[in-house]
């Protein structure tokens, strides 16, 4: 996959795509990223990016001149999207979607945002990563990159790929526990030592729904459960009550 | 306000802390981010981290012993949350309450995750960015760093911090423009340009319910509306029906 990534702050990128899995990525020529300034491609000569918004507003906008100048220099853009506060909600699905693509390019926002002309011609999909203000739209990129990456064929081993069910099923992953069985005096549960797979696996099934309903019930609604889950969740709910 | 950040990936940070609003907040002395890698304080020859979980599992987990001994290392945890997938989702309102504790401790997970003793003993909250999967919980500390240190006060100039109102008032921001008025055969709303500001504050309002209603309807349940909002909001329905 080829991504392509319009910043005025390239450096950022820096620690984050020289590391660990997108590093090895890379360096196996599955990925290949290249970063582009659109101050590069600003033609006044103190290389002004941005400018007043119309219409009496605070802060700066990105214009449009550097960013459409900087797209039409990029020979394979692919999908186009921009890290926008208000762009659709990034999740599991959308980066799975997104993986397909052999080229994405991706527009961080700076300042107040940009022209919306920019995103009315330039860009396929606008992307949020969540309900949070953020100074800028690079530390979006990089995680949707991360997990964009992860689901190309080839860059995880095959140890790793396992670990994508925290949500492919609609609950939150059942506690995990590693040696020793005793530390201090925290041991690890009676049950995962057992031996006894039925056990375990029904000790799994509660805890999930359990740390469902403790962290995030509104995933409960959008999953299908079992008789038996909604067995499990009456005594959870009630286990909750009477603590 | 002091952070620190547990981390098996220090060199990730580089780029992210070292830029931008982050760099000036450390300059001023408004922020202070200090990188423990509980590596250092795995005590068996290999330095290993992690291990395989019990009750038949996948993947490597954390291992409890060099995290409770990197946190008994630091001086002034202050407020502990560990970055995991199945945590509580992180927002506006969680960066806001986060920024209010002198002192923030950040656990960053990698390969399957925590044995849950760390979680339960030395984490006051888990939380998560998203719903979906990234290699570690470094870039997610991240956007917890730069969401939260923008409101600290003294870190943002006067002019940026107006920028936060995108979810202050459960709506989606307004399309904006910048100069040129005509960019090619793109051209800003004439609105904008009329100086009639009952004209330009009728015309973002019905934008911001637009921009809501197209991509995130779920705010749209969640907001105050006024009669007037309805009123646009039925033009708006109606508007996208008929294309």
């Amino acid at each position: 996959m080829h991504i392509n990534i319009l910043s005025l702050f390239p450096a950022m990128f820096s620690g984050p795509l020289t590391e660990s899995m997108i590093k090895r990525a890379i360096d196996k020529d599955i990925l290949n990223i290249d970063i582009v300034n659109p101050r590069d491609y600003s033609t006044d000569k103190h290389h002004h990016v941005d400018d007043v918004p119309f219409g009496g507003d605070v802060g700066m906008l990105l214009k449009p001149e550097p960013f459409f100048a900087a797209m039409e220099d990029i020979k394979i853009p692919g999908h186009v999207i921009a890290m926008v506060p208000g762009g659709k909600v990034f999740n599991q699905k959308k980066a799975y979607e997104l993986a397909q693509y052999p080229a994405l390019t991706i527009l961080c926002g700076h300042y107040e945002g940009f022209d919306q002309r920019i995103l009315d011609n330039l860009v396929d999909e606008c992307i949020s990563v969540g309900d949070f203000v953020l100074t800028g739209g690079e530390l979006p990129a990089m995680l949707v990159i991360d997990a964009v990456a992860r689901m190309i064929p080839g860059v995880l081993g095959s140890e790793e790929s396992a670990s994508r069910d925290s949500f492919y099923n609609g609950l939150l992953k059942y506690p995990q526990y590693t040696r020793p069985r005793q530390f201090r005096n925290l041991s690890v549960p009676e049950v995962l030592l057992s031996g006894n797979h039925q056990n375990i696996a029904t000790w799994r099934r509660r805890e999930m729904l359990r740390v469902t309903y403790e962290n995030r019930p509104d995933l409960l609604e959008k999953t299908v459960l079992t008789e038996d889950d909604y067995l499990l969740l009456a005594e959870i709910k009630n286990d909750c009550h009477s603590k």
